[in-house]
């Protein structure tokens, strides 16, 4: 258990970790990609996904400002950009609101996180202040959720222009250009902890890194389910979507029974 | 909207917000004191809840850190001495291990908070960064919920000693104190805020502060929810119990559809 692992051996742990843990196993993808989601639900996963979409410039100015060196800088730099846009063009978080309105949700709303359930909030601040607080290392290991990205993005593409008459490939130009950033951004990033983990504990805290971010996505997929799937119990002040009593109970057989 | 409440137009808004935010409101709450938890659920609970009890020292000492007169920081010490014990004597933390270790959990994976749901930790988190981060008003108004406690404490309390031959006094020692306790802290809480919340805009922050909090205590319900009564999911990694799957279901009858 404490000797150094391999670059290799390291890569291969954190890819066992998404294997086991990432959201692309939760319930809740599977009902919105395979077309079993009602527009409310997919309503309500674009308001409170925007809530995420908005933080990451944010956790990743943070990053920005605790890496030591102009060149390390500039490579996380592109990050910022490509949610924040550049010049007068919006990226990413103005293409999630494009979403957010395709599906017919008020844009002034979702910018106001208008009824957001409280523990996206909560998990989407954890990330916040565990890059801002926990060292660099673990900072820049928490991003590497996106070396497995690519198949839930494009699980959730295709499903979702399969499966839904009023989505289509304007709905979700966000995640185009995800593809080919996240390729870039798991480059840098994964070569960063493989070079810098020099000890097998600053390996320990980079698995634990990715094992929390895992547990972010996953926390906000769980009370997408709990209020909007089943037990359909929505947290006091939060969205309720008009077409709620409709689909009481829907994708009840794909939980996952603990 | 804009003019300035009254001290007893202020509290009454403050119980408005108890009225229909406290988790009294909870079906988990329900479940718990009308005897229809599992030994499991409860020690899902017990184990989880430890996570918001050890936390409430440190975030004490956070407002503490912030207080500004030796007076006031007195009257907020006791809180901290109530939860860390004094001497030799330990305090609520240790009821609340006593009462973890009563409903047959491990003392050392408790205090090691082995198991705990994530979104129980971003939702404790978000407490102790509210503390330290928002003005000393918010974080004092923070505290609030203890307005409601009592009530929730004898239906806990009565309806656990009914209705679960494992439970006793001594497992609930935690609680007996609390009830005074409360009592005098929000005493001075309470003259606190209306004294302090100067501008309408301060008392909104006020009101804000109590629904942030009872958010913070209903996501912890919502989560033992989701993970052990209804779907049964439980996140990767999490406490399963032991009876688990001799009570799938369980106070399914009480799940509020939204």
């Amino acid at each position: 258990m404490s000797t150094l692992l391999s670059p290799e051996e390291l890569e291969a742990a954190l890819r066992a970790i998404g294997a086991e843990r990432y959201h692309i196993h939760h319930p809740f993808h599977k009902i919105l990609h395979s077309g079993k989601a009602s527009l409310g639900q997919i309503q309500a996963w674009a308001l409170n996904r925007y809530c995420y979409q908005a933080h990451i410039p944010v956790k990743d100015a943070y990053v920005l400002a605790r890496l030591p060196t102009p060149a390390e800088r500039r490579a996380w730099r592109t990050r910022i950009i490509d949610h924040d846009g550049e010049d007068d063009k919006g990226g990413g978080v103005e293409r999630w609101l494009k979403l957010a309105e395709n599906v017919g949700l008020n844009r002034d709303d979702v910018i106001a996180m208008k009824g957001i359930l409280p523990a996206t909030k909560f998990a989407v601040e954890a990330y916040v202040n565990f890059v801002r607080e926990k060292t660099v290392l673990e900072a820049v290991a928490s991003s590497l959720t996106e070396m497995f990205s690519p198949n839930i993005i494009s699980e959730r593409m295709s499903g979702m222009l399969a499966n839904y008459s009023f989505i289509n490939q304007d709905t979700l130009a966000y995640f185009t250009p995800r593809l080919t950033q996240a390729k870039r951004d798991v480059e840098f990033a994964l070569a960063y902890v493989k070079r810098e983990a020099k000890t097998r504990e600053q390996q320990e805290l980079v698995l634990d890194a990715l094992r929390f971010k895992c547990d972010v996505l996953w926390v906000q997929l769980d009370a997408l389910y709990l209020a909007y799937v089943e037990p359909r119990m929505v947290s006091p002040g939060a969205f309720i979507p008009e077409d709620a009593r409709d689909h009481v109970g829907a994708g009840k057989e794909t939980a996952r029974r603990g």
